[in-house]
């Protein structure tokens, strides 16, 4: 059994809890939350719940700790730090700081002969799995990337912040259009407008201004204004009924060509239920693969590229061979 | 650069030379050919060919041989004899036989310090690494493997082998109501007659009876008797002109569930205008990844579950990190 600790209980630590659970060759043993443990109820009756103040204690009780904290200000911190005294796995998203965050966690995971990994999910991870694949076997190609139909937390909250509003809920939705264009092996040129549309659920204070607060939104920088945005004005009630799911997927496409006029495309698609559960269940996978380079003395920092499917499979190579090649 | 040779010449062995022209840092060397090399010209002007019993003279000269025989009497010979004196790559693709292929490789591999992969392609191949890591990812859950619509030249050869037959091609295709139902996360129990439908089309001998013709094809067992049969009797040049290609593809598709009523859906597709041309696309990928582990001296025989996404890739890991994660 694989002995897996999980830091931080939000929505993706639940998911991974979740994922756990389907997971035969792996026992949740602990749960670290900033809040008081007795204020915090898990679901798996044999795993206990503690303090991130006393995660030292388990510095041999846990094979992996998979860390469920946010990219912005908790992951910078806490996978370096860990990485000092366990085997570590994240799902740090920040491609803008990707290379500085692996460097910080290879420097600490080399020096204490740890193995961690970082940036696993969907995206990033099956999707740039996908992407570094279908690159490699059509390097004469043109690659693209849709995301939704999906709840962006993200722009989510930007809306949440706009005097007025109560509460809302944003929805990216990839441009059927230029999807089929794409699948059809057309290689667009497509810019960021023709890719994805955003449709937003908004709930707004007694009297607020709508009309102000859809032009806010629509005009909003980096997160609106790119883009053809719908708005819809629904009551609280309604939001809590229809939207209070974290559904999300996307597609990863490339086309490209092995000679002249000769054309292929190939297609990674997901379509998700719950965002935080998916990811739960990517980071489990990944966190067998990282105890499996652990025990092979295979330390420092690690992403979804360095990963051989045989190391995330529970199963032999041998029954691979007989069952799933 | 990394210098290849091609073992075989047939469609497989074309398609290869034309996907080494689209890597930058792959060189073909030499086409080995059970013909005399005077009757043969190749698409590479840079590159020799020689006979396959001169193959030999090549031992320090080839980094990488691909070997494009048959997988039923070529290939289990090949593979473990080109295996005791070259790097070796194969499409071996009998599925009832693979680990018998794998340890007779595997043996003269590691006598001669070489490394091996075999089944390398898109089914087994590509479809092999998805099916192992969607698995991986979502335990709980059902798998479903189509193909097409694309040709099958096994089922085209049958037909053939029928008395007053000419010529034949057979499409095998999808049945889209079952396709819909898995990408739908239903979960069906498909039978062999439900997932895919026989198309073919057939030219036959001037007074050939075709009533007797079609029912030998619909009844043929094996091939054609558990499936929906649909045969065309067209004229040589309808076939010539609208049927010479061998486009082909498929789908990998799982569904599964991380809790009650959680579900997701995973897709992986293939489209391809040219079935031998993505072959030898996929096995020039794995032919850079079967170098790399030559060169860290990892011996022995693999299939494509020992292969990370970096290890096939030409870009660097910090480079994929940069721009493809």
């Amino acid at each position: 059994m694989i002995k897996i600790g999980i830091y931080g209980y939000g929505n993706l630590g639940r998911g991974v809890e979740a994922a756990i659970k389907k997971n035969k060759d792996m026992e949740l043993v602990a749960v670290f939350t900033r809040r008081d443990p007795k204020d915090l109820v898990i679901n798996t009756k044999t795993a206990g719940v503690y303090n991130v103040k006393d995660v030292l204690n388990f510095k041999d009780k846990i094979d992996v700790m998979i860390i469920c904290g946010g990219s912005r200000t908790d992951l910078p911190v806490q996978t370096p730090n860990l990485a000092k005294n366990f085997n570590v796995i994240d799902s740090f998203d920040t491609h803008a700081h990707v290379s500085e965050h692996f460097e910080h966690v290879d420097l600490e995971a080399k020096a204490s002969n740890h193995t961690a990994v970082i940036s696993v999910g969907w995206d990033p991870g099956m999707f740039s799995i996908n992407r570094c694949m279908m690159e490699s076997i059509l390097p004469d190609g043109s690659s693209y990337t849709f995301w939704g139909k999906g709840v962006s937390q993200g722009h989510s909250d930007a809306i949440r912040r706009i005097p007025g509003v109560k509460d809302a809920r944003q929805y990216t939705v990839p441009v059927q259009s230029a999807l089929e264009k794409v699948r059809n092996g057309e290689n667009p040129y497509l810019t960021t407008r023709e890719k994805h549309t955003r449709l937003c659920y908004v709930v707004v204070e007694d009297g607020a201004d709508k009309a102000r607060i859809e032009n806010d939104i629509k005009t909003m920088p980096d997160y609106f204004v790119d883009y053809d945005t719908t708005v819809n004005f629904i009551s609280q009630e309604e939001l809590d009924k229809n939207h209070k799911g974290l559904p999300h997927g996307g597609f990863v496409i490339r086309s490209g060509e092995t000679s002249e006029g000769v054309k292929h495309v190939i297609e990674y698609s997901l379509k998700l239920d719950s965002n935080p559960e998916f990811t739960g269940s990517v980071l489990v996978a990944f966190a067998r693969g990282c105890y499996k380079k652990f025990m092979n003395k295979d330390y420092g920092c690690k992403t979804v590229f360095d990963f051989a499917p045989s190391e995330i499979s529970p199963i032999s190579v041998q029954d691979l061979l007989k069952h799933t090649l």
